[in-house]
């Protein structure tokens, strides 16, 4: 048995101070910040420790607002609209689609942050080698760049690096993870001899990097602002009806084959 | 086998309308969102399906702020940076502790506002009857009122009803639902002889309930609020670092009772 | 702050009692539990806290066997599937199928031993009259009954019957909630004019009720045989590969319908 | 769009296949199985796709048992616990706790299986040169040695090693894992100067590569065997009772600490 320090002390945290009739959040009164503080001001105040303001809360709202839905094809909203039908709650059908999250759907903005860091420590003269590295590490496809379904372009990365160019001129941010990041497109159409532009991870990891984000806190971000299609599609879905909604309508079933 | 058109249409959505190079979110193109619309306005567009602007956003920002967090010790919180501690994602410990909100941990949002909407189709003069129905088909604890640990007052609600003050002088919103919920809070007083004071659910729901919003959506929406303090908590306890983080220190174990 | 036996008595628990170096479970040494006894006859040792053996024990086995898998077109499984090849671990695929488990996916087994329970108490003689009442409070389908798919009859369920007459011949079970079970598929046939046969979850509410499980069980034991598919299907699923799977083939998409 | 082949053949899986009133798992119709295989055999036939009967059907089953639970102090069973207190049913609690489960917790099993298939090919010459590069790799700790708190041995490894010990005496597998295990066991003895004895990862992994498992299925074995413990406690929780029941005791909440 250890003793009652211990206990006290096995759950340490910066971010809350409570007290019977208070609550302190990184340091605020919550009734001091509630009313006054914007939702995604309040998400960076939690999660970073600090205020955000001005034009670069504006910034790290449009990351927000970018990624919130992709459509019943993207498996995360899939599995949210399906859960609506087997009878959880809807707090119960957003965590299965947010759990669907993982390094392949929803994980490149973490992936493209660490690629852009590496490329700013290498220098710009050795772009190729950077990538040709990152390449023979974790496989071909360079993470933010291309997009299997919106060709020519994601409309929403080139609206998204507008805005970062903008805060740049303002001079609210440094403007150096544009700068890679649009170097690494013109490396790739160079290299393949066609545009494989920015997508919206590639364009979200520009925001974060430029805010001093940790790459992983990419995924969070990424996952808070899925949260809200989720929400949509799950709430729709119940509205709509249905029970023990599949994949596919029910005639359609699937394949057997007894060697796969 | 059904034909193609049932493929089609087993899923059908007013949220999104895609084609390469084409988001639509609520009919409005994504790139038009992006950089002019609020966090909180995008989720209300989303789920509601229409624009929410002014005092009445700024009123579900308030909603959004004041419920992200309660500390370690809520079920919620805990399970995310214990999650975060047994090697998976940042967004599968979000997840876990996004589910473990059902009808008893952040539920009471949603029931009270069906009580809230029970009372004033009941009437004002018959307050003390709604509330013995409801008490004789959910239990002795009024859904919104009391709290376990915030005695005398939840900090929050307060804040909160006085938004809802300002927001019905205005004229931004109606301010019936403000009214009943203080009408229970009165009832409740007079019949124990003590304050139940509103709580952080029992405010909310007002809000919900003012803006228009379904019963089931504070839900949702306590979910898309609580999402920041797991992500918050779960990046902190990530840092911490931290093996199978149980809930107690290892040496304190638990009570072994053959006959429980 | 309270004291250090409020802390010790915080879980408290009959199932594991544990030093170093030793583990009980219901109070047999682990090691002895190791070699000796069967998977199925652990899972009823650990949940019901005796143990089970015989027919009795091949019984449980039987329910646990048949509810393993209904194919990528069940919503748990599809999800633990489209999970596989989003970059989660094996585990929070199994999770993701888990989770997609509720009221009406995977409930009906609860539902259909509270129906034998009140058909039971009620009497044979009232059985028109108990099945009316739990239509008037449950809807209109009586759970247990009917299958939307498996036409005339679900393979499952004949055969797990047959084993429990079985058992009942040897005195292993009583029989009376096969009787039960029985008598309402044989009203259900005269009242629509056709028969709607017991499917998978009467037939294992049937077993476990011979058993003496509580009807809550019947949910937790469909979705530790469900885990099963979950863990064969989200495998395969990882084998065959892929990225991002969503429910449909990417060309197909979803119908977009501004009024839903 | 696609044409309708691609959709027959979006999910395929040699698994199940289905018509109406048939059901047939892995080429048995379904009704075959129910009856003659123990749940253990049904889970090795549908996850590996072939029988397993006797002594080696015996071995799999002391694994499934040996894992079911580490009590209240492990994160996977307080989290289901805790979700059995805040109003989700009953299989939501459990996909609660199986999503704890990852790289680090219950992850170990899949690790030392790597392991070991890397120290049988090297050869028994080069073991510490395969440990060193291993940890050079991965960290120090060798996964599948050593507990934490199980001081001197944890009872579980020895009696699953007695039972590969028999079954390879019989032929019933080969015995080579065993050989290396113990070869890794002796071996960090020497270099420590003190036993640091295989664990129950160490030894369930001996079982899954005596049998044939690729290593990453340990990690699924051990989530089917550990949902026993979740179901186990979630429902004793459930009927003790209690309501959004945090980690600890309300009265001791956390430490503050504004620099973490």
């Amino acid at each position: 048995m250890t003793d009652r320090n211990d206990v006290a002390d096995w759950w340490r945290t910066a971010i809350i101070d409570m007290e019977p009739g208070r609550i302190h959040l990184r340091g605020h009164p919550v009734q001091e910040l509630i009313g006054t503080t914007g939702f995604a001001q309040m998400i960076w105040l939690m999660v970073m420790g600090e205020r955000i303001d001005g034009p670069r809360a504006a910034l790290f709202e449009a990351a927000l607002v970018a990624a919130v839905d992709h459509g019943p094809q993207a498996p995360s909203i899939a599995a949210a609209r399906m859960a609506a039908t087997c009878g959880v709650g809807l707090q119960s059908a957003m965590a299965t689609g947010l759990n669907m999250l993982g390094n392949v759907h929803g994980g490149a903005g973490e992936q493209a942050g660490a690629l852009y860091q590496q490329a700013l420590t290498a220098g710009p003269d050795t772009l190729g080698q950077t990538l040709d590295q990152w390449r023979s590490e974790h496989g071909r496809f360079l993470p933010g760049f291309g997009h299997r379904f919106h060709k020519p372009v994601d409309p929403r990365a080139p609206r998204l690096l507008a805005l970062v160019d903008e805060a740049a001129q303002s001079g609210a941010v440094g403007g150096r993870f544009a700068m890679i990041a649009r170097a690494i497109e013109a490396h790739l159409a160079l290299e393949r001899g066609k545009p494989v532009p920015m997508n919206i991870d590639g364009a979200t990891a520009v925001i974060y990097a430029e805010l001093g984000c940790p790459p992983p806190l990419a995924r969070g971000f990424f996952g808070l602002s899925r949260s809200v299609g989720l929400l949509a599609h799950a709430w729709e879905q119940t509205e709509q009806g249905g029970r023990n909604k599949g994949p596919t309508p029910p005639g359609y079933r699937w394949t057997y084959d007894a060697d796969k």
